[in-house]
């Protein structure tokens, strides 16, 4: 459902053009100092405006609606809201007669039988994210100076220079898809539960509420498959677990090993693409040419970053919870 | 932890080399017909002997130890369980000494401070898919004839031809990676849920389970991060949700939208090459060479398919579940 | 922690004299009908204002901050925002000096390291229960007008007539306790899951939720345990599964069995009484009288039927939902 | 469902003439010695052969069949299994004609669609209580020498005397209820969770799982219903939270505040009690008289204290370990 997390429980809720989008988070340890302002850099980060992204433009300020007290988190669940203002429905009240391909429009309509909040997406617009990144920002709080989520751009459109595969797209006038990577510097060993909640599982599990993320790799990923066992295999060269290389990308058995964590995301194009496209025209019954007006990003990758900085840093901050609470080893 | 699923709520148990492996499956339906018989062909598709595969040699036999009368389900949980016989423990002691690259072995006795049962890979080793396959042959009956999950292998060691893939490590004395593709097709339009619990989430989490998987993707996967939009947009063609094209792999927005489902998975080289490998002896504190001697496969890979089978309708037989019957939309 | 429920899942936040209390309800079906005028009646039964309750007003307004578009639910999470506006926090500020027997000062401070906001009682006040009738009135929709959920003041201060009760408790100048019963008509036969699951568990975990409540029996409840069986066994008498007599309060074996469910609580007299009592004082170390001045209610059960009904209208909406979308037994 | 914890997770299984009844427990720290030799003192205590209990007889050994190497737990799960040997389920069939009030048959017929296990009561059954005093063992492990967990029968039949009151059933042929209580002694302060995971909450959830229980309650629990404020407040006496009296019986804002813990339930007569009574024939339509026969308890409550200890003690292992070294206030 809307909710992730076992002992850092997120929580979301809203809609693009609906009276709000904001997340719930359950579990956040008192004490941490925590003010709108912690918000902002990631936020900012998120935000549109550069050259690509979306012409939409949201103050995207958080409130804190419960949890922080005195500048400090009680114990007590954090609500944290962002008001929607710049809506402009009326570009999408077309798509509820050509539903986008490549969109949630079809298959929300046909799941909520025509209740679902249409306008921009709804419950499964991007703007969702938002909450994503309010939710990273006390995440990588509770992770600590000491743990370092750092997301960059790797891939635009095939390009390794991003610019260049912006370059492209902007003169094919259409949109085009990316691949992000996230590594994690000063996990300890040991986080990650078998047999189903793996690190990688949990992450996993979070990446793909991304909207528009269609595979996750981690380490040498896709690579290990033509690999053979003597050239994948990291050699473990000290007692704390280092290994010579890193084509596990930090995890073993779906444990962290203490190793860098590595995983990557393909984000595809975004659907909104500027040019002409065939969909069903529900009323005539007839596929039909269509375009897309509204307000949207060329290549949506660019702004992944920082959210999957988020949802990576919620797992690991999970994990660290439920692994500080649980004498893992009896009497010690 | 050790389960999965919201309705269909998977348990696992068991070590390698203990007792016995097993599963117990909370929410099953009445009424589902039900002997050992039906597990033993997804057993047997599972099972050592070909070539490529260890030779260890169970019987494999799934004893039903709750939840089953008069040869239907009960309602009540269906407990499964597969002794383990031929052992050879004996093997193993050297490992304790020795972490194996690649393997659980280290991250194990951080984790778990020395009493985990470290005899052939114990709780993390690839013996407890059984479990994962025996509660996908209750799976696939709750999906039911109309619905058809059928998972192969599609890569080996880079060849197209496994075959060939399997003969170069062979020659090579290594072991190799490889890549399983699964396609489900009769999938109705609604499955997943918004936000965190899309079909692309719960799957990518549920395959993580499966030892020695290191990426997931949907439809085009990784190869949409180089696409334009127009080129990886599914053109909807008819009022069922028919796609011209199927790059989205037939979830959009994390819903199915009854096209086929197609999701790939990486799979690493198996950890127990072969060769000599270096890593840590831990009383020395060198880093030594070392040669795994136990009985492996050569090529996990081969043993994928029918796992990953299980773990797709494991998922989707959750989702249908959830959603059988369901007001999705009220008074209707 | 925060949530409650499996297919309707109820997430409460907020603090008394914080920016807001609120609620975000996952699972809600789409197509509810659902306005801010819905909720008024049952928050008006729970509103301060008659005799023995608080002098603090609010206006309780709800808003609808998501999951509702053109006046009825979407099936995205519903989130309803209280905002507090009448509040006097330096009522509250000695008591971090002498924790109020029977509150959770003393317990909060100790679990939260100071850290909890403590003005109003903060995240423990009765002002939560605001979010237990909004999300009741959602569920008694979800619940439809077929399933009636009635509860009543049943004894105030062991006077079967109430108004006897409050009046001794004025007399004395000092709060008083009181006995709450709610009844459910029209349910079907079958809700409840084995093994830990049953009504009465779901039911009893909920009302443990509202704050002074120390007790809870279905049916005969305490009065069984001094009864023999032929007295206490409720004679089936037509195919429906009525019974003659109803001592199990409408479940057995954990699951309704279509008669009607009876269920008592028992609430303890508020805890702030007008009378001085003896407490702790924090900086002396010693035992001092001391008097609680804020603003409370006498007899905290006058206030508890329309939360009582809300609570056990949640659990039976999460019960029906989770029935409705299971075929219990396979192919019917 | 069949599970209940959040860290210590206990899942039961098995019916009462089935193959085997058993227990699951995910979340059990490594390193806990336990030999089957442990399980014994609790299920000696559970047995039948006192006056007043079941002539069934089984050997009820414990079964260790996995998360145990070389006598510790592994921290993978641990599954305890009990064969099913003593069974005569021929004594059984008749009910499937007339459903034996107070009894689950109607309601699991009508749930399972005929498909239950009804032999013996099936998985409804009280014999499933040997999985739960199982879990017990292990939970009073884990809550170890400090913290004592007692219950004992308080009342049968209304006599403060237990043996008086069963004497009084033995001579009305009829079977006859009671009252069992529970002490904790050695808790911390703060175990609990606001604001549905109160220790009461989560307590009176376990309890109703123990077949025939009707009502629970906490320290002073209904007769506070009757109290005055200023007789029921607990007056805090020290720094460590110590108080006068306790009638919260140890829990305040449905955290634990120190002092003892007390909790009360209420158990109803055994349903099938050896006397005449009035049921429905499903064949025939009509209300006849109906005898039991099988073999059974006159009094379940004289069975119930050991099972209670073991519930209580399954959730305050469960509180301990969320608790234990949890960083509940950051940086400290």
């Amino acid at each position: 459902m809307n909710s992730f997390g076992r002992i850092f429980r997120v929580n979301v809720f809203g809609e693009s053009h609906g009276a709000s989008v904001g997340v719930n988070i359950d579990g956040v340890p008192a004490g941490i100092p925590l003010t709108q302002a912690d918000f902002l850099p990631d936020l900012e980060r998120r935000k549109a405006g550069a050259k690509g992204t979306t012409p939409r433009k949201e103050d995207d300020l958080p409130f804190l609606k419960s949890g922080v007290f005195n500048d400090h988190t009680t114990g007590a669940p954090v609500t944290i809201l962002f008001e929607n203002n710049n809506t402009r429905s009326t570009d999408y009240e077309k798509l509820r007669q050509f539903p986008r391909p490549g969109h949630a429009d079809f298959v929300a309509t046909k799941k909520f039988g025509g209740f679902e909040d249409y306008r921009g997406g709804g419950h499964f617009s991007g703007r969702l994210t938002l909450n994503l990144v309010a939710a990273g920002v006390i995440a990588k709080k509770i992770l600590g100076p000491g743990i370092e989520v750092k997301a960059r751009l790797k891939e635009v459109g095939g390009f390794e220079d991003p610019e260049k595969g912006l370059e492209a797209a902007i003169a094919a006038k259409d949109s085009v898809g990316g691949i992000v990577e996230c590594v994690v510097d000063g996990l300890p060993i040991g986080l990650g539960e078998p047999f189903f909640d793996s690190v990688e599982s949990n992450i996993a599990h979070a990446v793909f509420s991304i909207p528009a993320i269609k595979g996750v790799e981690f380490g040498a990923g896709f690579a290990a498959a033509k690999m053979k066992g003597l050239e994948h295999n990291d050699a473990i060269i000290d007692a704390d677990g280092h290994t010579a290389t890193n084509n596990a990308g930090g995890i073993v058995g779906g444990i962290t090993n203490g190793n860098q964590l590595v995983v990557r995301v393909a984000v595809k194009p975004t659907s909104s693409t500027p040019k002409d496209q065939q969909t069903l025209n529900i009323s005539s019954g007839n596929v039909e040419t269509f375009s897309v007006k509204g307000r949207h990003d060329l290549c949506i990758a660019l702004r992944v970053p920082v959210v999957l900085e988020a949802v990576v840093a919620m797992v690991l901050a999970d994990f660290m919870l439920l692994e500080q609470r649980r004498p893992r080893t009896w009497g010690q």
